[in-house]
């Protein structure tokens, strides 16, 4: 099936929105609907989206981010953030939801997630937040490809300053990081210098090594 | 379009894989080429993939993961390798291959890049390791969709030892480290304890807030 690809090579990190150009809410939702049935590690989905509109904040936000205009000419301004740490709290939500929506027994799950727990908890705060951001970048991955599918336009960012970008959210109290932006809109095709640009990708011998 | 959200739905962590059904070639190339568009910051790709069929090399890594059987089992065995540090030979690679392909003037990357060089060269490795992992992250969840949308069975793994790994395929020595693995093959519905299970995530409430 070609059409993935051709979506793929249709996106690139668009420099420039058309604010009056709208996207629809129900490809917002379809959006979203992809970035929760991401895979991650062992089910736990270290993250937390947050959709910003608020005009206010999102200049707040752009103030964080070399001025950046995605953040505020996209119609939705996506927020990863990933938990700041791994907690028992946290897992055993994890643990008693798949018990009540699924029916494994909870001998088994807890057969997997008290080692799971044993490995976790004792490491730095800071190992486990890399760990839950590598799982958001999973996310990250599936909500671009799904805005290529909904044939919108996305943005990838991680250059923002992530400290302040918590601040004006709120969300160290919330125990949580942010780790990239993802602004949600329509390319200004006349506006944007990398619209149209060859897409520079490593050629298939370099990417990939066979051992047969 | 509804029809990438159920292709997610499809696809699932396949802990069974059936060796006698054998993935055709040209669907692995469709799945590479769109690890290869996956989008990466600052468009470096910092990662490579390693395809392994090779099966005294695979009973390797199944001995350093768990004896999980998929890597055996699947037709690929797909290795994803971060770069262990960013270095000025890598970004100049990048920089030449797009002033090469997309006729984008030297000083205008040199402007870009330089700035890069000097946030990415002065930080531990250790730093530009876990970023690059994060690119790496991105790719994974691109390769998992393009898997679901060929129809495939894959199996995001981070259940190995790195380190053994890394020695079985002399990564270190290529400046790569290994991060995940993603056998590719054909469930094996009849022996998998997860095959027809309920998919099981967060209530869409729970993972985004908006902020209007």
């Amino acid at each position: 099936m070609k059409m993935l690809n051709e979506k793929l090579n249709w996106r690139y990190a668009t420099k420039a929105m058309d604010p009056a150009k709208i996207v629809p809410r129900a490809k917002l939702d379809a959006i979203l609907q992809a970035i929760n049935l991401a895979p991650t590690s062992s089910g736990l989905q270290p993250f937390e989206v947050f959709v910003v509109t608020n005009a206010e904040i999102r200049a707040k936000i752009r103030d964080a981010a070399w001025n950046q205009a995605q953040i505020t000419d996209s119609t939705y301004l996506l927020v990863f953030a990933a938990w700041d740490n791994y907690t028992a709290e946290r897992i055993d939500a994890v643990v008693n939801q798949t018990h009540a929506e699924r029916g494994t027994p909870m001998e088994m799950l807890n057969a997997y997630y008290d080692n799971l727990k044993a490995s976790y908890l004792p490491r730095a705060a800071e190992v486990n937040y890399d760990h839950a951001a590598r799982q958001a970048y999973i996310a990250l991955g599936v909500g671009l490809v799904a805005a290529a599918f909904e044939e919108v336009d996305a943005t990838p960012m991680e250059g923002f300053n992530p400290d302040a970008v918590d601040e004006i959210l709120g969300l160290r109290a919330k125990g949580l990081r942010s780790v990239s932006l993802m602004p949600l809109g329509y390319r200004a095709a006349e506006g944007d210098w990398l619209n149209g640009a060859k897409k520079v990708r490593k050629p298939m011998s370099e990417l990939v090594t066979e051992i047969a």
